[in-house]
């Protein structure tokens, strides 16, 4: 059975967190004690732009914002803590009380948010619903360096199946990897802005199968293409 | 033409270090501003225990320690901004001078290794070279998380990015990942200990296939099970 972890809940919680209210769309800004607590939480949306963005970038945001005007696209929100969603939902699937409430947990942040501004994943992601495609903007940061000069490929395989993970939840609602097959075609040099098309090829019962490309920012460069596998949660099914 | 980044370079240095001796294998302690300098840089390995690692990471360490007694095996050192070695190989391929020298870039660090201790990835890797495999012995801290209490998919891509980068560069030298294709078979815990072991498969002319599985400290969970594909260099080519 195939139930992996992945970012894509993340980005379900931000579609269903745009449905229910802003307070529940973004993260706590406060430190990881306030993780799991009841608390109430100051809330950031960290798919906006700050400081660190390039010029390429702010202009690519400043592009697909406008897209967003007569509401055929629409910018996901972003989240550093998942955990302050405190999702009843994934909580029947996986989570051990006792491994939460762990020590090593009271640290816990989403591993694409937990850099400093400009250094990791910078990075928004926007949805065309009818058209059950996503875009996501990324600028890799000097922190996800592989080879001297270029992204590490660990770091372009993340954020490929965080914006895999938007896309089928827009259909699949909890969605889980299954798989991600990933062709590496060029080097991406650290600090450039990526554009990562992705799109929801075929929905089969629980199974959604995604696609993507990783370009340039003038599209003229393919550096990745990428296929994958979403499974849907079945809430009435434990996964662990 | 298959020519991306990968972790495998590295691994690559940390295995010609050893031929070449201590001081080209670790990394600089000192801040990013010693990227790419002329400084003399202070060495640090660390692929080595720290308070951070838990009992079973220990434990493991320990047991491939012992197996390394008799030269069967041998644990791979790890450094921590991969620029300092000023790999003369790797910019014949793709360094432009100018990137090399760009503001952002005076930052760099190994993704894999610019978290604090714990926070991040804690791990080592210990090489078989007759058998031709490799063991990761990898503990995901808490700035790793997806889904809450569970590692990201895309960090443990990562680490099979950087087990496989190492397995392959056993027996290619200079290589880089060409294809990574990951099944997620169950959502890892946060602060777990994983195995992971890579194995090389075959070897036809500049292309080398690995494959590896995701295990528990036990090894009676299966986590993951990934194929990739690897591209030896060809110093008589540049690949950009």
């Amino acid at each position: 059975m195939l139930r992996s972890c992945t970012a894509g809940l993340r980005s379900l919680w931000a579609l269903r967190g745009r449905r229910e209210g802003a307070a529940r769309l973004s993260a706590d800004l406060q430190p990881a004690r306030r993780l799991f607590s009841t608390e109430k939480a100051v809330h950031k949306d960290w798919a906006l732009p700050n400081p660190s963005w390039s010029k390429d970038l702010k202009l690519l945001f400043d592009q697909f914002m406008k897209k967003c005007e007569d509401g055929s696209w629409e910018r996901l929100p972003s989240c550093k803590h998942t955990c302050t969603y405190k999702s009843e939902d994934f909580k029947t699937y996986f989570l051990d009380p006792q491994l939460v409430e762990g020590e090593g947990l009271s640290q816990a942040q989403l591993f694409t948010r937990g850099f400093e501004d400009g250094l990791g994943f910078e990075y928004v992601i926007f949805n065309n619903n009818d058209e059950k495609r996503t875009v996501c903007l990324f600028q890799g940061g000097p922190y996800l360096q592989g080879i001297p000069g270029f992204l590490h490929g660990g770091a372009i395989a993340t954020m490929i199946d965080v914006a895999f993970g938007s896309c089928a939840a827009i259909s699949g609602g909890a969605v889980m990897t299954a798989n991600l097959n990933i062709n590496f075609k060029r080097p991406v040099p650290l600090c450039s802005v990526l554009v990562i098309h992705s799109q929801l090829d075929k929905l089969e019962g629980r199974k959604l199968f995604v696609s993507c490309n990783v370009r340039s920012v003038d599209e003229k460069t393919l550096y990745s293409e990428a296929t994958g596998l979403f499974i849907k949660l079945d809430p009435k099914k434990s996964s662990t």
